[in-house]
């Protein structure tokens, strides 16, 4: 079901620090800074070869991972995306193997314009996983 | 500097169920689980076609993710590991920008049989940062 290493979402207190650090000292391409409002996320995408890691810190008021920046003040793995061909059947199999799906179960267009889903950290050993279909 | 994503590190408290997870509901290419006495774990290597995910835990009594464990019961993201060509010109230009290295500062042989170092989470933004040799 799952097919490539999409992204790894890493949220960090100075989108600016981090980018540099990454561009810098690691040597990546790193992207300008991204507001995506609809997601509360500012993003800088660094493109490694294989996959890419995906910088996030808090846009706006109500942000999805200001509860973890709150939590992890130095920042942190948020979480990890896989990406699947066909969502609703990955949902289906999910589902039918006991785990959650968070929300109301139904795919969002993701921050890639893509539909995605979010499962629960609890059936997944305390990892964030999202899919992704592409 | 960086290249690929080599592999994310995943601490889990049970690798069986962990491992029937990634193969059973997710239809991953999943290794039978391999310790690792020298580094304190058992690993399950979860292939996909970009990259990996290691489902790593404790091996022994003296594992380096004990801690880890004990602080996050469920598990949870331990590490991220980037390739490099050349780890000495990593470390030192690493090094020249004020990134610490863990340990002695010396490349050890990591679980792939190749030199790795560990990079202080507080200059990554609070992920544990692996760098290993290609």
């Amino acid at each position: 079901m799952i097919g490539n290493i999409n992204h790894i979402a890493i949220v960090v207190p100075d989108l600016a620090e981090a980018a540099a650090r990454y561009k810098n000292t690691m040597g990546a391409d790193v992207s300008e800074a991204v507001d995506l409002p609809d997601h509360g996320v500012t993003t800088v995408f660094v493109n490694l070869p294989n996959s890419k890691v995906e910088l996030l810190h808090p846009y706006g008021d109500s942000s999805p991972i200001a509860g973890f920046l709150a939590k992890n003040p130095s920042g942190g793995m948020h979480h990890i995306c896989y990406e699947v061909d066909d969502i609703l059947a990955a949902r289906d199999k999910l589902v039918e193997d006991g785990a959650r799906i968070l929300g109301d179960g139904d795919p969002k267009i993701g921050a890639h314009g893509k539909p995605v889903l979010f499962l629960h950290p609890k059936d997944f050993f305390g990892t964030l996983v999202e899919i992704e279909q592409v």
